[in-house]
């Protein structure tokens, strides 16, 4: 009787779950003191108009038997298909079939679930910094082999994102397999252009290696040679999976839906990746809540689609907030333009931790330190422009008050 | 780069998406027949009015910022995993603490995901005839070994679960790690009693072993000494998972909710499985719809209580029509009493996809072979009191009819 031992590799708690905590035991200890969270990329502007009377609707069906619906169908509703295909495909000029997208609860279950379908000996390359899951669900796997003194896990390779490669990743000098990719980064708020992914579509298809192209913020974009999705590179549907969510693009933190796009002609060692997901899907997962899918759907409607850019230029207006109010007083900052987040350095190469703490103590607010993100990350901390703009003001004020003395 | 090569090993569909796809097929070619379909497990009840109620309540909180609410707890709000451990243990007499609780999108994800943390040199004992899922999942990562000429997978310890031993698996006489039950048992129908199910505990605490316990279906149950919870039985702490659902509970199957108990005191190979439970739900999930689980949350009120009563007493009405339906024109039946499903033995022991085959193009009617579930389900059906009374007594008329004749 063994559990899987590589649980044991890594800390028993996930990056937020211990910022969480550290934060509880704060509050606990400072009841009076005021907190202000730009730390977790969580959103805080209520549901598109769109979206609340999609989800009545949907409730109200519910009620009925003429309208009740049971099991959803495993990879989503063809409604909600259609929408996302028309809108975020058909539109761009990329022709994709209804049965190479799936719908699910979140960019995180899939970009962590989709491990399930490779073997465990392939060679992993991630950016560093990146988004915890990626890693820690190939440790947890048994992909990554072991911890060395620096942090860096020994079979995994790791592609280094910092100021002075711009935080973008350089192609490997190896031959590696899968290759995690997120664009706009998380956590570096930084974009890739269209004639640079083109370089990551063409070292996969050369090496056979899979793209696994994270697009959770691709909402955020503003400049015009950003590519909104991967697909809108020659040669991505032989070597890209891509994720999507509803969580940053329409405040779905809470609401729980996000697809996958698996085309028909990714092959991975000679086998058709797209039949090996949709066994994975129909066998460990069983559909989106038919309510979450109709609010979904709305995100497409005309009002929606308006609704949500309003949403969205809030948020643009934080980051801007954010972006302006620290470089004025003396931070290196970055993101920003095409992201939700804000990426610094720690002023006098501080540890990022120490940062983290002299934030929450002395100025109450929470961000994310960067070697929570990864060896690379150490020295740099992220803010996310996902609070209140009260708040963000207010957050940036305590900061140049601070810093400015 | 290689795949998974374990999902090769199984058949590229899951059972239920066969089905569907075959009665897609005859329904497109002869599209004047009205299909009956008691086949899936799949409710046709609209949600209790309680659990719309507060649907409504919580979308209208997610509208306004002021009540808006992001990223779920990864295991589930405190009012809900209060109102589980308040009703469905307290109630019973089952000391657990929240933290035992992890509130989930349903048992069939969790059931399926729950494998991430084991090792794969594990020995696994399932029920012939099984849910699939409990297989398919362990095929799919690596535990099951080959499939020889019978059907059965060589690492799999199997549990055959026939009329001549009453449906009720014997105790293995060799050693295994995981040990899956289901009671009410899917497909059978059949409950087990307390002091039968006190024979597996006393097993799995002797031998070190950890049993995974379904108990989807625990709210169909009638007779008093069946247990609702593994944990009413003296013992199961040290050895069990629970993993309970409100598709079939609460009709939620549209919904998506459940819930898996993993105890503090449950250790593996000397591990506490809780916390790796916890590290995997908050690695690669990321919670449940702030609006299912106020759903959820109705279920447990005084309306809701009594609502939910009312759809589980029209469900057993239908296994009953089927059940006696069957019986009375010479079928050899089982189930029904606690469970909404009739197992039945196929006439002129008659392979069950020849009976499944006759029954859809007969009679129109939907129901599931017994070899979907395993070898020991040849010869054997099953069909669900899930759907509407008078398509049930249609369906029941149309059996009586034919094979009266």
């Amino acid at each position: 009787m063994n559990i899987n031992e590589n649980f044991l590799k890594i800390e028993s708690s996930y990056l937020f779950s211990n910022i969480a905590k550290k934060v509880k035991a704060y509050t606990k200890a400072n009841p009076d003191k005021e907190i202000i969270r730009l730390g977790i990329g969580d959103v805080t502007r209520p549901l598109a108009p769109a979206c609340i009377e999609a989800m009545h609707k949907a409730v109200d069906e519910m009620a009925d038997e003429k309208t009740f619906r049971g099991y959803p169908p495993e990879y989503g509703y063809d409604f909600l298909l259609n929408a996302i295909n028309e809108n975020d495909y058909k539109a761009r000029g990329i022709e994709l079939d209804n049965s190479e997208i799936f719908v699910s609860d979140g960019a995180k279950s899939d970009t962590g679930n989709i491990g399930d379908i490779f073997s465990l000996d392939n060679k992993v390359a991630i950016c560093d910094p990146v988004y915890p899951v990626y890693v820690d669900t190939n440790v947890m796997s048994g992909r990554s082999g072991e911890k060395n003194a620096e942090g860096k896990w020994s079979n995994i390779y790791y592609m280094p994102c910092t100021a002075e490669n711009n935080f973008l990743p350089l192609i490997p000098t190896q031959h590696v397999d899968i290759i995690y990719l997120c664009f706009p980064n998380n956590p570096t708020g930084m974009p890739i252009k269209k004639e640079e992914l083109k370089k990551w579509v063409d070292y996969a298809n050369r090496e056979g290696a899979v793209i696994l192209y994270d697009a959770a913020y691709e909402a955020f974009i503003t400049e015009d040679d950003v590519p909104h999705s991967i697909y809108e590179i020659e040669g991505a549907k032989t070597c890209a999976i891509e994720f999507k969510s509803f969580s940053k693009t329409a405040g779905f933190t809470g609401v729980r839906c996000g697809y996958t796009v698996v085309p028909h002609d990714l092959k991975f060692g000679g086998t058709e990746l797209n039949g090996m997901w949709a066994r994975r899907q129909a066998t460990k997962f069983n559909g989106v809540s038919y309510i979450t899918q109709r609010a979904a759907e709305a995100v497409y409607s005309d009002e929606g689609k308006k609704q949500i850019q309003e949403i969205l230029a809030y948020y643009r207006k934080n980051a801007k907030i954010i972006y302006n109010g620290l470089r004025d007083c003396g931070f290196t900052v970055y993101g920003a333009v095409d992201s939700p987040y804000v990426w610094l350095k720690t002023p006098d190469n501080m540890k990022s931790w120490d940062f983290f703490d002299l934030l929450l103590e002395k100025l109450q607010v929470v961000g994310t330190p960067g070697e929570g993100f990864g060896p690379a990350g150490e020295g740099y901390f992220r803010l996310t422009a996902f609070g209140t703009t009260e708040n963000t003001e207010k957050a940036v004020a305590r900061i140049k008050n601070y810093f400015a003395k």
